[in-house]
């Protein structure tokens, strides 16, 4: 299976705050954006992958900043790692002001997807080859990632997780 | 005010056909496809403009694909020519095949935008300066159409409209 | 096949504007107006053909005033002439003011539709017969439309294009 | 304030049912044709009262056949009879054959609405005047319905309905 | 088949109204909220029967209170009666205030389901055991409204129907 | 400021997954049940915080399970431990098999919102009392969460992490 770059999983959504997608302050609502951001991860996912995408989960996913109504809102998804058959992929969330078009980086989440055929059983996934200094960071801190959540989900035992470990020498 | 240049408005939306998009014909339904292009098409509007956009026409829009459900749409828009007030917007719509990724150019649309102010009023836009060849022939079409627009509207006497005219001399 | 008139395919749909459907201005959201009426032009078109109705292309749209959050908003679609396996579709676009009752004329698209079976295969489409003046006079612009459109499309040379031309003379 | 004909009210909204509003039996979701029927419902009350209106009840709604994908749903509505501040309106729900064009009845609901001004206070309505003799039949059961609503509620004691009373004797 | 309790079917839905959900008064739509409670007393149902259920009728539902943007709104159903195919499920809606908590009950709705098998055949469904005293009023009041539905719908003579007879005694 | 147990804030959402809210394999797509837990959330923050509550990280969510189109989908949500303004919500994810009845867990999501006030500052929120075995265990882990949210965001040296630490001992 041919490796391939992360850019070539790069996958950007533009869309605009409208008053049916605003919580009870005027602010895009949380749950909202957590949609259409995963929406972005998992075209990304299906890109690196050639096949059909499915969440199995969201690493972290943080909102610093509300995205106020009106506003322009930019998603770029790129797979950061891929193991056997899963992939984590990084979501980039910006928006514009509408008067000075300023760029805001206001939001980023980190999603995993398995590759699955059309009967439903996981598929193995290509490699991939970060390249710039931001990719080939987020491509090391995916290990650690990982072994967090198989260390949270008992299937891995702390002792074993070295890159995890490490963190903390 | 500053011209700008064609690629600064580019605006990119990349989604899914997921089955709540779909016609009878399990292809993804017009009306949701027209939404979508409008909703880019106002992004790059407003980018160029730096104010609200409000649509004024949809010129022309083909369709001469189905898009089938499952599909990835993205959604590119440019505005394709400045008049005083208004904008024309292009964009063209790409599907791309699950297992293959192979793209495919399936739709093409022309919609015209003004700058308004909060209060409502039409504001002046910068001019497009367009530089690809493509972006310089858009750019020479959108004053047939405005033109084209004019007379259909009664607005413009059909013997004024010399680059309309041109057509069939 | 039978004829039929253009009355036979009349079709009409009142709806409210809702928050969720408004833009940053409370207006209504031009991307929504222009779903809605494609879904009422398809009926008109359905009716017409007896058949799945498929959208080709939006011909022109004008949105020339806006339509204000909480306005009861009626489209009326009816087809304007039947081609061999296509149809041109007209849609007006009313509002009613809240307290007057008083209607406006806010908006008019021309959508064309083929008819498709089951397999997605074009089929025949009844010949339309127009009866009252406006219907006879968008029986005549259709065609001038339509060779607009083959001429634009590359597939009619602009000299052969004899109604449209005579818009010139 | 001038009396109105129940015609003045008619409200006519004809849709398709996609894929999104049906439920696990591929027909249309109760719950979305109860919505539906509502938006047609309170348009017919505002062209009535020429005022906002606002749903107080629903009196009866009964689903006795199931409307399949793919179907064309018209709801007529009409107001059966006005009270000193509130409406009862009749909605009417048809489909259409998608081939044959044959026009069935599948579905018919009565819901009531007073109407309000901008501060939330109700407002007087016009008298309601029957016409034909299906409007007629509905503006005296009006009565009945009322009567058993006010019972059912307590407001009114059993006795003193003398028109539902009437239908036991 | 084993008979079931009423608090067997409490099927419980929390949710927001968002801006999306509401009409030009600020408060929420009332065919939003009917399409919600239709959706939680489907649910009810199915629990009771244990099969597909379909709605075919809403008896009574009534409005009394506006619902405020922002409220959260809590939906209890529970199937109050069942017959030998049919089911009458009771909702009963309560808002909460963002501030202090307090609960307020702003709306019922008595919904009826027959249970259907994947042929879209009725089936038979279990026998309801009401407990508490509000289960019983319940129980015994879905009779009468049942035998007004037959009334009401022709398929009863008013003489015949016993037990709203006796309401007028 | 009065302390709250865990089960004060405990809120239920019971729903079913029509076709709109599917994928490609016809089980529920990620992003809306991402969208639906968050809203469950937001309400069990708002009931402990008795204000206005917006996410600011999704902790972890897994997907083990699909959830296929027509299940019963309960989610249910509790604070499983409150900071100064903050608090971490936990939801667990059941569904429900429609014929069999059967519940299984299939999902579990984990987000942090804050308290604010109408004028968006941050407010404080009172203490949480964990009562069962489960919520003291959740109350436990959310201290390492936190720690461990801070430590990746560069809020908080490793070996200051006392909580994360002892993981690893």
């Amino acid at each position: 299976m041919k490796k391939k770059t992360a850019k070539e999983s790069l996958s950007i959504s533009t869309d605009v705050v409208f008053p049916g997608d605003t919580n009870a302050l005027n602010g895009m609502f949380g749950g909202e954006l957590l949609s259409r951001m995963d929406r972005v991860c998992y075209i990304a996912a299906k890109r690196h992958s050639e096949n059909i995408a499915v969440t199995v989960s969201v690493n972290h996913v943080t909102f610093p900043k509300s995205v106020p109504l009106g506003s322009t809102v930019t998603i770029e998804a790129k797979v950061s790692r891929a193991f056997s058959t899963s992939m984590e992929v990084f979501a980039d969330v910006w928006t514009e002001d509408l008067f000075s078009g300023v760029k805001t980086k206001v939001n980023e989440g980190i999603y995993t997807f398995v590759a699955v055929g059309k009967d439903g059983n996981t598929l193995p996934v290509p490699e991939l080859i970060p390249e710039t200094k931001l990719e080939k960071q987020r491509f090391k801190g995916a290990l650690q990632r990982r072994q967090l959540s198989l260390v949270l989900s008992g299937k891995m035992l702390p002792n074993e997780a070295s890159e995890l470990k490490s963190l903390f020498d």
